[in-house]
C-alpha cells in the first residue's frame, strides 16, 4: 500500500528499543504493552493521515535524524553487551545504566561466550568488507561468478553466521555440552488471531499483581503513542528517499504503516515500519514492485512454521554480535565536518538530540532536538537581519534606509525593528528614515501596529518615515490597521522625488517659523507667500 | 529601577486572577501560596534576566493581547457578580462555574447591595464620561477651573466612590443598621517582616489538614511559577509603549519587578507589576521620572496606616461596582474588523487565547495561543511561497524558474520545494531548471542536502539544474556540504550564457549518440571532432 517498492515493513531496532521502555514491568505486562503500542500506533497513523499530519516528519532536520539514529545506535549496541559477554539477567533501560550493570557485572562474564561473540563481530566485519570487492566490467565468467558469490556472502553474513553458530551449539548439544548461553524455546507457528489486550497485571511490591486498565495502559505508554507513528513514518520516507525516488506521499505511507500496525496488533506484533537493511536487500534483489512484500512475507510465515523448533541452539553471543556489527554503521559522525566549518549553529539540534537521547531517553531528545531547531526558525523571525546604511539622493538628501534581508516581518520582530531605528536615529541624526520593504512579502497586525507606533515616535520627533515599495498586500494591511496614510514610495526614483519634497516641505517650515511672526504675527496656520516656497 | 517613569509597580486585578488560582485550598495555604507565589516569581524574574529571556514577550502577537485581556476582563468580572448581587460565599475559580453559581443561587441575591452595586457601575460609567468634556482653548478662567475639576472627579471616581458608600454604610452601622454586606475587618499597619513560607497546610477530607512542604507547594503552583512573570513584564512592557517610549529594555524591567517582588514577598505581598490604570493616573499628573514611585509608595503606607480602621465599612457591592466598571474597557473587539477584512488567520490565535482562557484557564489559554502563533511561523517557513513560471533565453531557450519568495530556506521546506519541482517538471517536460536564490539569503545543512539530491534526481532525468545568485554564505554551504559544484549564475546575463551552453551540450550529446557510432563505433568515449561541435 505504500509509495516505495523497495521498503519492507517489520520489527526495526529502532522501535524495537522504544518499545521495550513499557515492557520491563513484570507479570504478563511486556508482550500486552507492546501489542497494545502497535494497535495504538496504528490507529494513530491512521489519524495522522486523516488530518494530513504525515508532513510533520518535515520538522525534522538531517542533524536531529543523524543525532537521533547515532544515539540510538549507540543505545542498542550497549543492550546487546550483557548477551555478547554471557552475562545473564535482562539488559536495564538507559544508555548509561546498562553501561554500568556491564562494568559492576564485569566478574560473571563467561569466557567461551565472550569468544564467540568478538569472533562473530570480526568475521561479520570481515565479510561486509566483501561487499566492496569490485569485479571489472572486463572479468572472466570464473571471476564473475566470483563476484555474485562474495555479494551473496556479504549480503546472507548474518544468516551464515547464525546458521553456523547455531549448528556448533547443536553439536555440542547433542554430546551433553551448552558451552554458551542459547535463545532457548521460540513458540512456533503464527500466534493466534485476538484482540489487542486492553488491561494487564504488573508485578507490585512483595511479588503482589497489580491490575491496571485501559487507562493505566495508556498513560503508561504516553507519549510514545505519537512518536512511535512519526518515528515509523519517518523510516519509510528516509528509505524511499535513500533509493532515490522523491514525490514520497506521507499520508500514503501512514496509510499502509497503519494497516500493519493495526492488523499486526492482532496477530500479537510489536509496532513496525519500514526496514532500512531489509529494503537494501530488496533493492539490491532487483524488487520491481510493493508486491515484493508478498514474497518477504510468505518466507517469514514459512521460517515461523518449519524453523522456530531450530531458533532454541541460536547462541544470544552470536545474535548479539550481529546486532552490534549492525548498529555500529549507524554511528555517522560524517556530517559534523561539514557543519563545523559552515555552520556550527546546526550542530546544537544535533547535539542536544545525541546527548538527552543518551542520558534521558530517545524520545525526549528527539523532541528537544526538534524544539532547539524549531526555537531557531522562531528566532530568525523574531530577529530578521537588518542592513542600515545612511545614503543621500542625487540632490543631497540625505536618509537612513533600513532594509530588512526578511520576507516575513511577524511581530516577534516588531520591537527588535523599532529599537534598530531608534538607534540609527540616535547615531545619525533627525534625517528622513527609509524602510525598504522590497522584498518583505509578509506582514501581520502586530507588526503593522508596530510601525504605527513608530510613526507616532518619528512624528514626535519630526522625523519622516517613508515605506519603499510596499506589495500590495502589505499596503492593505497597513491601511486597515492605521487608518491613515504612511508616506509611500514604489521605487528609487519615486524615493528621491518624495525625500526632495520632504526637504523641501522641511525648509519650508523652518523657514515659517522664522519669516512668518514678522509678517504676520497673529495668522500662524497662514499659508507662506509663494516667493519663500520657491526658495 | 525600571526603564518607564510612568509605571508603578503593585498589585494588578490580572495578577490576583493567576494568584487566586492557589488560595482556594484551605486552612492557612491561601496568603501562603500567594507570598511565595510572589517570591518565586521575583527569583524567577532574576533568572529571565540574567538569561536575557524577557524578548520572550516578543512571542506574544496583538492578537494573543487582546484575546488574553478581554477573556480576563470577562473572568474578573464575573466574579464579582456575587458580591454586586449580595449572594454571599467565596467566587468559584472558572468563568462557567462562576456565571453557573450565580445563576444557580441567583433568588439568594439581596435588594439593598444589588441596588448599590448597579447604581454604583452607573455612576462610575457616568463620571467617566466627564473626561471626555473638552475645554476649549479660550475658554474663561471659570470654564477652565470647571475642566480641572471635572478631570479630577473622573479620575478619582474609583475613591469618591467607594469614600461615599463607605460613608453611607458606616452612617447606616451607627443607627444599628446593616443593609449592606460589608468588607469587614482588615489588619492595619504594614505585615511584619518574615521569610516567605515554604511550606502550608490545606484542608483534606473531614476537616483534617495535610501538611504540604516547598515541593508540594510548587507543584501546585506550577507553570504559573514561569508564568506570573511573563505577564508581569508583558504589562510593564506594554504600559510604556503605550506612553509613547520605545526601546523599553524588558531586562531592565525584569530586574525591578524582581526587586518587587523578593521584598514584596518578605512583606507579605502578592505578585505585582506594572498597573496600567495607576500608570495612567502618575501619567496624567506629570510625572518626570521614576522617583515618582516614592510619592506612590508613601502614601500607600500612609495609607494602611492610618486608614484601614474605616475600610471595613466598604460594601462589598461598591467595590465589585469599581472592579467591573473598570474591566468592561478592557474588553477589545476593535482588532476583529481589520484583522476580519485584511487577515483572518490572525484571528485564529487571538480567538484561541479567548477562549481557552475562559474554558480551560488564562494561563493555557495564553500558552496556547502564543504556540497557534508559533506554529504559523514554522507553518510559512515550511511552505514558503513558491512562484514557477516557464519563460526563455532571448536565443529561445526553455526553462523554468523556480522563485522562492522566501529569504530563508530551512529543513522543513526541503520536501515541499523537491516537489513543486518534481511537479513542474511533469507539467512542463524535461527543460532546466533555474532556482532562483537572489532574495534566499539563509540555507540550512538539511535544505543543501536536499539540493544535492534533487539534483540527482534531476541528473537521472538528464534535467540541468541552475542556481542563480546565491549568496556567499549560500555558495559555501553548498559547496560543503555536496562536495562538488553546482551550475551557477550570477546575474540575469551570466544565466542566459549558462543556458546557452546547456543548450548546446544538450545537443551534441544527441548528435554524438547519433553521428559517434558511424565514425568509431570502439571509442564511445572518444571527443567528438570540433566541426560538430560548432552545430
Amino acid at each position: 500500500m505504500g509509495g516505495c517498492r523497495e521498503v519492507t515493513i517489520g520489527p526495526t531496532a529502532l522501535l524495537a528499543l522504544m518499545t521495550s521502555r513499557h515492557t520491563g514491568l513484570g507479570g504478563e505486562s511486556g508482550p500486552h504493552f507492546a501489542i497494545l503500542l502497535c494497535f495504538l500506533a496504528g490507529i494513530v497513523e491512521l489519524l495522522m493521515a486523516v488530518l494530513r499530519l504525515g508532513a510533520l516528519v518535515d520538522l525534522i532536520s538531517l542533524p536531529v535524524t543523524v543525532g537521533f539514529t547515532s544515539a540510538t545506535a549507540l543505545i542498542i549496541g550497549a543492550s546487546q553487551l550483557k548477551a555478547l559477554l554471557g552475562i545473564r539477567g535482562g539488559s536495564g533501560s538507559g544508555f548509561a545504566e546498562t553501561i554500568k550493570a556491564v562494568v559492576m557485572r564485569f566478574g560473571e562474564a563467561r569466557v567461551p561466550d565472550s569468544i564467540l561473540g568478538f569472533v562473530s563481530i570480526a568475521i561479520l566485519l570481515a565479510l561486509r568488507k566483501l561487499k566492496d570487492v569490485k569485479t571489472p566490467q572486463d572479468a572472466s565468467k570464473g571471476r564473475k561468478a566470483l563476484g555474485i558469490t562474495f555479494w551473496v556472502i556479504a549480503t546472507a553474513r548474518n544468516a551464515l553466521l547464525v546458521l553456523i553458530t547455531s549448528s556448533i551449539a547443536f553439536y555440542f548439544d547433542q554430546n551433553g555440552q551448552r558451552p554458551f548461553i542459547l535463545t532457548g524455546t521460540v513458540k512456533s507457528g503464527i500466534p493466534g488471531f485476538q484482540l489487542p489486550p486492553f488491561s494487564t497485571q504488573i508485578s507490585g511490591a512483595n511479588n503482589t499483581l497489580v491490575d491496571l486498565n485501559f487507562k493505566d495502559m495508556v498513560s503508561e505508554l504516553g507519549v510514545n503513542i505519537a512518536l512511535v507513528p512519526v518515528i515509523a513514518v519517518l523510516g519509510n520516507v528516509a528509505i524511499s528517499k535513500a533509493f532515490g525516488g522523491s514525490g514520497i506521499n506521507p499520508t500514503k505511507e501512514l496509510v499502509a504503516l497503519s494497516l500493519s500496525n493495526v492488523f499486526g496488533s492482532f496477530f500479537s506484533s510489536i509496532p513496525v515500519t519500514g526496514s532500512f537493511s531489509r529494503s537494501a536487500v530488496n533493492h539490491a534483489s532487483g524488487v520491481k514492485t510493493p508486491i515484493g512484500g508478498i514474497y518477504t512475507g510468505t518466507l517469514v510465515l514459512l521460517a515461523l512454521g518449519l524453523l522456530t523448533p531450530y531458533f532454541q541452539y541460536i547462541p544470544k553471543a552470536a545474535l548479539s554480535a550481529v546486532i552490534i556489527s549492525a548498529v555500529i554503521f549507524m554511528i555517522e559522525y560524517e556530517v559534523i565536518r561539514p557543519l563545523w566549518r559552515c555552520n556550527k549553529r546546526e550542530l546544537i539540534p544535533g547535539a542536544v538530540t545525541f546527548v538527552l537521547s543518551l542520558v534521558v531517553g530517545v524520545e525526549l531528545g528527539l523532541l528537544a532536538g526538534v524544539l532547539a531547531d524549531l526555537a531557531f526558525v522562531v528566532y530568525r523571525t523574531a530577529r530578521p537581519v537588518l542592513t542600515v546604511d545612511v545614503t543621500s539622493t542625487s540632490t543631497e538628501v540625505q536618509y537612513i534606509v533600513i532594509r530588512p534581508r526578511h520576507s516575513l516581518l511577524y511581530f516577534p520582530a516588531v520591537e527588535w525593528v523599532r529599537n534598530v531605528i531608534s538607534k540609527a536615529i540616535k547615531k545619525h541624526g533627525n534625517i528622513p528614515i527609509v524602510l525598504d520593504c522590497r522584498i518583505v512579502h509578509e506582514f501581520d497586525y502586530t507588526a503593522a501596529t508596530g510601525l504605527g507606533a513608530l510613526r507616532k515616535e518619528l512624528d514626535a520627533k519630526k522625523v519622516p518615515l517613508v515605506v519603499l515599495g510596499a506589495s500590495v498586500e502589505v499596503r492593505k494591511m497597513l491601511k486597515e490597521t492605521l487608518k491613515s496614510t504612511l508616506l509611500e514610495a514604489n521605487s528609487e526614483e519615486e524615493l528621491e522625488v518624495v525625500l526632495q519634497e520632504l526637504c523641501n516641505e522641511g525648509k519650508r517650515a523652518e523657514l515659517r517659523e522664522v519669516v512668518s511672526p514678522l509678517l504676520s504675527p497673529t495668522t500662524d496656520h497662514q499659508k507662506v507667500p509663494i516667493s519663500i516656497d520657491e526658495e
